[in-house]
C-alpha cells in the first residue's frame, strides 16, 4: 500500500518537483491533508487553502507551483491527473466472484466465472453476464438481457427483459433500465396503453445514477452510446438517442425521441422536449428548456437565477403585461417619429 | 403466430385496402419495418419515410393514402389503431401464477390462486391480491394493502401498508406507494414530525411510472381516479387527487393537497403548488409551475424556452430590473403627454 | 385505547373549552370527523368546514374559538398541537425485533438486540445498527455503515459502504444514500471517472424521502446536519452540507460542494447550484434556481407562474428582445432629451 512520488508523477505524466522517494498513502482535499497525502487544485476556488495545506504533495498547473508549500506534480489537466493518482494510491474493493445461494438464477443463462451475482438477485431466463462483473444485491435482470464484462450494478438496480448494457458500465442503485415509455393513444378521452416492444442499448464505459430510469423504446430502441455518464434523478424517455460522451446531470428529462449530440452538456435539472435534434458539443445550462432543435455548438440557455423576492415579484408583475409594454414603447416611438 | 390483413383491418375497425390474406407477424418503424411487418403514420415529422418504407402494410389517415407504397389500413386514428394492433400482433408475455418459495408471506393474506408472486417478494399479513396480478420480484407490499385483479407490478415495486390499488393497474419498477407525506410542525426552529394517517387510493386501469413515489395522505386519503396515467419520476404530494383520465409526464412535482381535473394532461418538469385546483381538461405545458387554482379549460404555460447563452444573459439582465424600465416607460410617456 | 380530552389537553399544553372527560380515539379532518374524534384548524383555507365539523373537539387558535361548534382546545400553534395528539391517539405500529430468516448478515456485524432486520435485507461487513432501528425489508446496508438507535429504514433503502447515520432517522422507500457522486474528469473528450472516496454523515432526527438519492462525498463528506428533513425524488449531490433544521421540498437538485444554512426551507422543485454559500434563515421559493451564494437571511425567488398560453407566448416573444426593447427605451430618452 502506497506509492513513491517518483511513481506516482510517472503513472500520471506529470513534473515532479520535491522527493521522490516520498511515499504516498492517502489523497484528501488541501484542507484537509496530512502528512502522506496528495491533494490537488483544480478549481481556483480552492487557491486559498494552497498556501497552507499539509499535503505532502498537490498535483497543479504550473501558475500555481510557486505558491505551494510542499511537493508539486505540475501537470496540465490536474483534475486528471488526480483521478489517476487517486484509483492507484486507493483500488477499488477487490471484486467477488460466483453466485450468492440466496441468488435466484433462470434457466439458459451465461454466467461467467469470474462474475459475482450478489444476495437477492433475481436473474431471469437466458440473460449473459460478462466477465468481472459485479452485481452487489437485490438487483432484477429480466430475461433475455446482458450486461457486459467488468460492468457494477449497485444494490437494488433493476434492467428489464431484452436490454444490452456494454463493457465497463457502472449503474447505482436504485437506477432502472427498460422500463415501459410512455405511449398512450387516447380514444374518446379514455387513455390506451401502446405496447412498449423496442428495447435499450447501452454502450461501453457508461455511468448511470442512483434512481434514474431509462425507458424501452416503442418500436426501435432507446440508445446510450459509449462514454454517456448521466448522474442521479434522470428521465431517459422512449427512442431517446444520446450520443458518446455525452455527461448530463441531476434531474434532467429528456421527453421522447430527442437525439442528443456527442460531447454534449447538459445541466441540472434542464428539460428537453422530444422529437428534436441537439448537435454536437451543445452545452445546455441548469434548469433549461429546449423547445427546439440545436443545430450550432455552443451555449444555450435558459435557467433564470433567483433575486429577493419582493424585486422578483415587481419584475414579474411586469413580465405578465411585457406585451402591452413593448405596444406602448411602440406607440410611443410613433408619436414621436410624427412630431419630428 | 401472425395474423392475416384482413383480420387486422377487422380487429382495428380500418379500412383496408390491399390483399387480405397477407400474412403480418411483426411491427415496426416506417424506416426499419421490412416484409411481415406492419407499420403506422401518425405524427407528420415521420411522413418522409412514408414513401420508402418496405413495411407490408400502413395504418394511416385517408390524406396520406395515396403517398404510401404498399398495403394501407386507413382509420381517423392510425396511432390508437396501431396501438391495438401491436397489441394483438405482439401479445404480452404469457402469466405465471403461484407463489415462488423465496417469497415470504404474512398472515391472513389471500392471494388469488391465478396472481403470481415472484422471488423477494416480502407480503405482509392481511394483504390481498387479485386474480392473475403478477409481482415480478423484489416487491414489498405493506400490511393491509390490497391490489386488485389484472395488474402488473415490476420489480421492486413498494405498496405501503394499508394502500388500496385498483384492476388492471401497472406499476413501473422502483415506484413507491403510500411513502409518508412531508408533514411537519415547527416548534422553536425545529421540524416535528406529523403523523401520515390516511391512505392511498388507486382507481382501475391506472398506469404509474419507474421511480415515481405517491405520498399517503395526512389524515384522508391521496387518491388517483380512474385511468390516470402517470410517467417516472413524478413527485405526488400527500392528499393530492388526480381526476379521471388525466395523464401527466415525467419529472412533475405535485405539491400537498393540490386537486387535479379529469382529463388534464401535464408536461414534463411541471410544478403545481399545493392547496389548489384545477379544472377538467387543462393542459399545463412542460416545466409551467401552476401557482394558482385553474378554473378554465385551456393550456396554461411558463416553461421557458432557450436562447443562445448571450441573447439569455442580456435579455435576462434586463429582466432583472423589468419594473425599473417598465417606470421609465411611464415616465417618458408623461413627459411626452405633458409637451403636447 | 383512546384518551380523554382533559388528558389531551394536557398533553399539547393547550386550553380546554368542553367536557374533559370526553374519550377520543380518532383524528380526521374538520369535513370528515365524526364523534369521537378529534380535528384541528391550521390553514385558513379550511376555516369554512368549521362552523358544521361534527368534531368532538378542535385543536384551534384563540381567534377562532368562537366560530367552533364542539369542544375546543386552544393554542398558539395549532398543527404543533394536532401533531403531538395525534401521536397520542395513534401510536406508531408496535416495533420489531431480531432478524428475520431471510436477511443475510455479513461478518463483525453488531446489531442490537431490539433491532428489527427483516427479510431479504443484506447486510454487508462490520455494520454497526442501534437499538430498536427497523428494517422494514429489502435494505441493503454497506460495509462498514452505521444506523444509529431509533431508526425507521422502509422498504428497499440502499445505504452504501461506510455511510454513517445518527438516531432517530427516518428514511422512506427507495431512498439511496451514499452513492458515489458525478465527478468526471475530461481526457481528449472523454470522461475519466473520478474515484468517491469520501462518505455522508447524517445527523440525529433527520427525514429523508422516498426515491431521494444522497451522494457521498469526493474526498470529505456529504453532511447533512441534525433535524434535516427531505422530502421525495431529492438529488443531494457530493460534498452538499445542510445545516440543521433545513426543511427541503420535493424534486429539490443540490449539485456538488453548496452549503445550505440552518433553518432553511427550499421550495419544490428548486434548484441550487453547486460551490455557493446559502446563509442560515433563508427561504427559497419553488423552482427557483440559486445561482450565487445568498448571504442575507430572507425569501428568494426565480419560479415563473403559469399564464394562459397564448399571453405567455406573446410576452414570451418579447422577452426573447427584451435587450432590444430597453435599448429602444434608452434611444427614445435619449432623443426626448435632446428636443427639451
Amino acid at each position: 500500500m502506497g506509492l513513491t512520488l517518483g511513481e506516482l508523477a510517472d503513472a500520471i505524466d506529470g513534473e515532479l518537483q520535491g522527493d521522490p522517494g516520498c511515499v504516498i498513502t492517502a489523497v484528501a482535499t488541501l484542507q484537509n491533508a496530512g502528512p502522506g497525502a496528495i491533494s490537488f487544485l483544480a478549481n481556483t476556488n480552492y487557491r486559498k487553502y494552497l498556501e497552507r495545506t499539509a499535503a505532502s504533495a498537490v498535483i497543479l498547473k504550473p501558475e500555481f507551483a510557486q505558491e505551494c508549500p510542499t511537493a508539486t506534480i505540475v501537470t496540465a489537466n490536474p483534475y486528471l491527473a488526480y483521478a489517476r493518482a487517486a484509483s492507484l494510491i486507493v483500488p477499488p474493493p477487490s471484486s467477488r466472484r460466483g453466485v450468492h445461494p440466496r441468488a435466484s438464477i433462470g434457466k439458459d443463462c451465461v454466467i461467467d466465472d469470474t462474475a459475482w451475482i450478489g444476495p437477492n438477485c433475481i436473474v431471469e431466463d437466458n440473460v449473459r453476464i460478462g466477465a468481472g462483473t459485479q452485481l452487489a444485491g437485490g438487483c432484477f435482470i429480466g430475461r433475455d438481457a446482458q450486461v457486459g464484462a467488468g460492468g457494477v450494478l449497485h444494490a437494488n438496480v433493476v434492467i428489464c427483459h431484452g436490454v444490452s448494457i456494454g463493457e465497463r458500465v457502472i449503474i447505482h442503485p436504485g437506477a432502472v433500465i427498460g422500463s415501459d415509455g410512455f405511449g398512450l393513444a387516447n380514444e374518446n378521452g379514455q387513455w390506451l396503453k401502446v405496447p412498449q416492444l423496442g428495447g435499450v442499448r447501452i454502450g461501453n464505459d457508461v455511468g448511470i445514477g442512483a434512481n434514474t430510469s431509462i425507458d424501452r423504446g416503442a418500436l426501435d430502441d432507446t440508445v446510450l452510446e459509449d462514454g454517456v455518464k448521466l448522474d442521479n434523478q434522470i428521465q431517459v424517455a422512449h427512442n431517446v438517442h444520446i450520443g458518446a460522451h455525452t455527461a448530463i446531470a441531476g434531474c434532467v428529462g429528456i421527453s421522447g425521441s430527442a437525439t442528443i449530440g456527442r460531447h454534449c452538456m447538459i445541466g441540472g435539472g434542464a428539460g428537453i422536449v422530444g422529437h428534436l435534434e441537439i448537435a454536437d458539443n451543445v452545452t445546455v445550462t441548469g434548469m433549461t428548456m429546449v423547445t427546439k432543435s440545436i443545430t450550432t455548438p455552443g451555449v444555450y440557455s435558459s435557467g433564470v437565477p433567483a433575486q429577493e423576492n419582493s424585486d422578483w415579484n415587481r419584475n414579474y408583475a411586469r413580465f405578465r403585461k411585457l406585451d402591452q409594454l413593448a405596444r406602448r414603447l411602440r406607440a410611443l416611438e410613433r408619436r414621436f417619429d410624427a412630431k419630428e
